[in-house]
């Protein structure tokens, strides 16, 4: 069976247990629209008394979630929809790990391509993950384009592998394999690729065939950790981050008005006024940074000055302000990041999906 | 030297070291008398300034302790004793974890067989455990039952091996080997099978041979953790879980009265009045139930129309309310699941010990 | 560019990277003179905007620190120094430590040698370790002297492996090589020992080279953990410990006036008077015993017929009250502990370095 009515996810189910394949080509970005499903969906499920375990996995081999997009913000509408009905003292993305860390069913991520960024947070925040050796990939990678993680991800990191681990995932921003990540506890376990498959169904179907009750009974027992002051912490953490002006944009050097180049991200979240490839101009600019900060007092006062920026896939267009545009490509995955190595920064590769 | 004052227990002493060898044939289940001889050498321990390090080990090769017997509410005079004396804020089981967790002396496990259960919740509260490659294995198969651990057990868990792997290992309730274990943080570490007297004799040795007063600095230093609110919510998990009918014991399908078959574990806490086997009827169904419990308000008021069950080690005689009764198999172990494969769920085994 | 403002130490600067060399002949003690150059130099490069990684190395291949010196009660006036501007609720060791873990550049240790008691609190107090298989060696072997880890290292280690290896490590007192501290989380990662100055150079690089802001706002996300109640804990337990007399030193089985020998800790903290070695007596007994605690109400009223003792690096002198003098050799390293086996304990060796 598939619900239809998630256009990024496929979702079958069986035997109480609902296998939840992210379908959203052709990297699975972490996008409004696959983030909007996995909202409605997960919501959707949590007063489902029969289902008892939900198995996420990829429809694409390589990703199990490329990163956030940075096109999230073209569609502040959806944002809104995510504020309305925000919990107190989380941002949207927490709010989705937030959403999956508390789930009454048991979640299981099968790790079987390349998990980053939001990803890596989305992962991290179910409850248990079974990695592919040898195919399997996570990185808190933000840090490459001069933010942290803050969607959750610090606070669940720390809490599976402890802060110095941790501090070296964060500002390391590798991509870590199935087996380093077991061996520093970010998953559950390291298994052969091709038997993958196998162990993470054998455990769901065991767990949903367990008597009734006893899933509710150890997550009750075995809680989740009330990380509100930590998310709070992240937060503004990511937002000061996020806000800041950042250097090192050696493709953006010939920025004409700016003093100093700027990340995408910052770029990003900053921008304002209309764009050419966008079908809607921005009402305002601190519109989209409000929204998604989901906090009021967080969006910073800044000069209308700022670039702006249309966010596609894998490629951002930056106009400046005094006329003309670049496309910067945006974290361009290699086949070779899948080895452990360090993932290209966005700013150094070439390859443009979109 | 023996103390015969201990029926399940051979405890020698030399140098400072107690060492305590579990002899409860044939599979040292942890029934009323192993639980009432540990609490009561615990007990008379703790004030014994000369020793210093207390090591636990089997008379079984194959197990350290199976589980928890279930012919445990046979002899409600037993908890009535434990429950005399109870800590405020724990149950019976949870007060022998307790009781181990604080005990002013080092206490080290030498885990050459299989813990389960209740043994597992024992293990997990030592300060040490040191495991057998290829022999020893630990698991926390009560979610099998229909009940979640409930002496501490994923508490003691969780604070070893974190949140995911705890969930895991109870829903999964999967047998651990030893690798595994020491990869998860279960145990200290695992060594091979015949190194394993000699590397905890070794530190047993070290240990007790200290400067004065090192001991017990050091376990001021790294303090037991508080888990009196993770205990609470474990108990009434385990409660709430222990007293629910439970679907899916296929071989009670034939069950005559009762709407739905349930578990042995369910049916072992509610079950009342007379049993053939037993020496002594229960004085009320209650009785039993809030004793083992050891808080008042726990006790649910309960068709007094349960069928009746009387445990012995191996096998549950379940007598019907409507006449006629069945003998279950309960956990009875196989050679194979030392290799760390799943135990097989007590309702599809038949082989009985008793 | 060196500091020749550090005695011990060797400061380079490049690129936002300092890297700092101990180099405390013959084998980096941890001394008044190495612990007054680390806490000037970490306290001058807090407030350095541009300085964004230190890493920390040895000069010496053998030891990254050996050990804490024992004469650091000849000087009483450097603790008068630390004392001075000590911060509440810490003693003059865990206040070092806690300098480190608090510093706002991202500190990584490169461990290609041993590191023991304070040295070993120095490693973990930092944000990252790298250790060098077949080279690397930690361990908390203050036990062995009659005391616990007073410099934070109880807590630190609990943070880092958890209790029930924390417990093994201090009471253990074994050095623990590469492998088996990545295992147990002690360090980030064991690296073949060739390959560790390009991971950790690389690290660094990346790490420097991050957008402006990313450091600071990943350590106010992942921020060290309050430990203050764990830290009092400690110091009472170490103090406790450290002025107890204590049994089984048997090279000084010779005592003339003592009931029972005591260990050179103990001895060393309790000693007053006139030292035939030293520069200049002591002003009163408890004055570096209270300088050294830091807190006025933890010096005991001790007797003044204590024996009296001098410490030089690698020697303990003790002259006893009665007359005649004693040289007892300290934790004399021996090749063999790099391969990680047990250090021999200071009272069984007899090689001296002074």
């Amino acid at each position: 069976m598939t619900h239809d009515i998630y256009p990024t996810l496929r979702v079958s189910r069986e035997d109480g247990i609902a296998r939840v394949t992210l379908d959203n080509p052709p990297v699975n970005v972490l996008d409004v629209a696959l983030m909007a499903d996995l909202r409605h969906l997960l919501t959707a499920l949590r007063s489902d008394g029969s289902l008892r375990v939900i198995v996420f996995e990829s429809a694409n081999p390589e990703f199990f979630i490329a990163h956030v997009d940075m096109s999230l913000v073209d569609t502040p509408d959806a944002f809104d929809e995510f504020a309305a009905d925000l919990p107190d003292g989380v941002n949207v993305f927490q709010a989705l790990g937030e959403l999956l860390r508390h789930q009454p069913q048991v979640t299981i991520v099968k790790l079987a391509g390349t998990a980053r960024g939001g990803g890596a947070e989305f992962v991290t925040a179910a409850d248990m993950t079974f990695a592919a050796i040898g195919r399997a990939g996570i990185g808190q990678i933000e840090a490459l384009m001069g933010i942290v993680p803050g969607g959750g991800g610090t606070q669940y990191l720390a809490g599976r592998v402890g802060r110095n681990r941790a501090l070296e995932a964060v500002l390391g921003a590798d991509l870590f394999d199935a087996e380093t990540a077991e061996r520093y506890g970010w998953v559950n376990r390291a298994v052969p690729a091709d038997e993958l498959d196998g162990v993470v169904d054998r455990l769901a179907r065991n767990i949903a065939a367990l008597p009734e009750g006893v899933i509710a009974a150890a997550k009750r027992a075995i809680a989740p950790e009330d990380l509100a002051e930590g998310l709070l912490r992240e937060h503004d953490a990511w937002a000061a981050s996020s806000l800041a002006p950042t250097p090192s944009v050696s493709s953006a050097a010939d920025w004409p008005t700016a003093p100093r180049p700027a990340t995408a991200s910052a770029i990003w979240r900053a921008c304002s006024g209309d764009c050419p490839d966008s079908p809607r101009p921005y009402p305002a600019r601190t519109a989209p940074v409000a929204s998604l900060l989901g906090r009021s007092g967080a969006a910073p006062a800044r000069s209308s000055r700022r670039p702006h920026v249309c966010g596609r896939r894998e490629t951002l267009l930056v106009t400046c302000p005094g006329g003309g545009s670049a496309r910067l490509p945006f974290l361009s995955p290699r086949r070779e990041e899948q080895a452990g190595r360090r993932p290209t920064p966005w700013w150094q590769t070439r390859r443009s999906t979109s």
